[in-house]
């Protein structure tokens, strides 16, 4: 009983990112094994997932803000994350059990709102809009400080058998 | 006529990005100013933009691909500095004249076609859609060994003039 519960605990305190087998790990915008990467962590939070991102001083659009292309990564691999984690869900099983989900991303929209401040943390916060087969469609806002700077659309599909072939033939 | 002829010549062999002012010159994509940054140059090729980008070896995805992210960003820096320069060209004029025109990025979508794998120079080829007002929106393609493995939309307004302010009141 003991043990069952500290495995509860530690799948609830895990990122959905850390439950992605180690090939797929690598991503620099959320591999755990990505050293240089950005290594975003993902959880949910009720109905919602959420991860935060603090910027290096060099990641900057113009002096003071942050460059689109980090806001792009950042609300893309949350979107991937959220879509494993729901697929997962929607069967009412953990992201630690067998078979697995992997996504990736067939469509990124995003809308920027407004300049994102650097020098502080950056809240990205997803919702599942569409779960249907081996799709699912993630909307996503990018805040700082409170204000929402950028929102996203995510389209995620499963990964198809062929790039994980062609993967393994490659590395 | 020789010394006008020397400056024509720098006009067509510098980037787009090099005639950015100092102050917009730290983007971490395109920013030549940014030292940890991917500094992207793009250039006309008749009524096309290109520009050209080898990716890090921890740039994946999963190893042997490159992540999203990073084909995000490229779209984005490659799309506003097409708009920029189609802006000048626009007016017939060069982008070492005054006024100057400044594009953010107000929206970014790419469809991911394909797996874009790593260790190869990438492309990125842009066309001006349209041009209206404060707005110009790019289509671009990125490729891999002749194969187009993304295809994004940017949309990109003159910057504004509280983005401006904002920024030196903070940096």
């Amino acid at each position: 009983m003991n043990r069952g519960g500290s495995n509860l605990k530690k799948l609830k305190t895990q990122a959905f990112q850390d439950f992605y087998p180690d090939e797929l790990s690598h991503c620099y915008g959320c591999g755990r094994l990505n050293e240089q990467g950005h290594q975003l962590k993902s959880f949910w939070e009720g109905e919602e997932s959420v991860a935060h991102f603090l910027p290096k001083p060099y990641h900057t659009a113009i002096p003071g803000f942050v460059y689109g292309g980090l806001i792009a990564s950042l609300l893309d691999c949350h979107g991937t994350g959220t879509a494993a984690a729901a697929a997962y869900r929607s069967e009412g099983r953990g992201m630690d059990t067998l078979p697995p989900h992997r996504f990736v991303t067939a469509g990124l929209h995003v809308s920027y709102l407004r300049p994102t401040p650097i020098g502080v943390m950056l809240e990205i916060r997803g919702k599942v809009k569409e779960i249907k087969g081996r799709k699912v469609v993630v909307t996503a806002t990018l805040s700082a400080n409170g204000d929402v700077c950028a929102e996203g659309e995510i389209v995620a599909v499963e990964m198809p058998e062929s790039f994980l072939k062609t993967n393994a033939a490659t590395s």
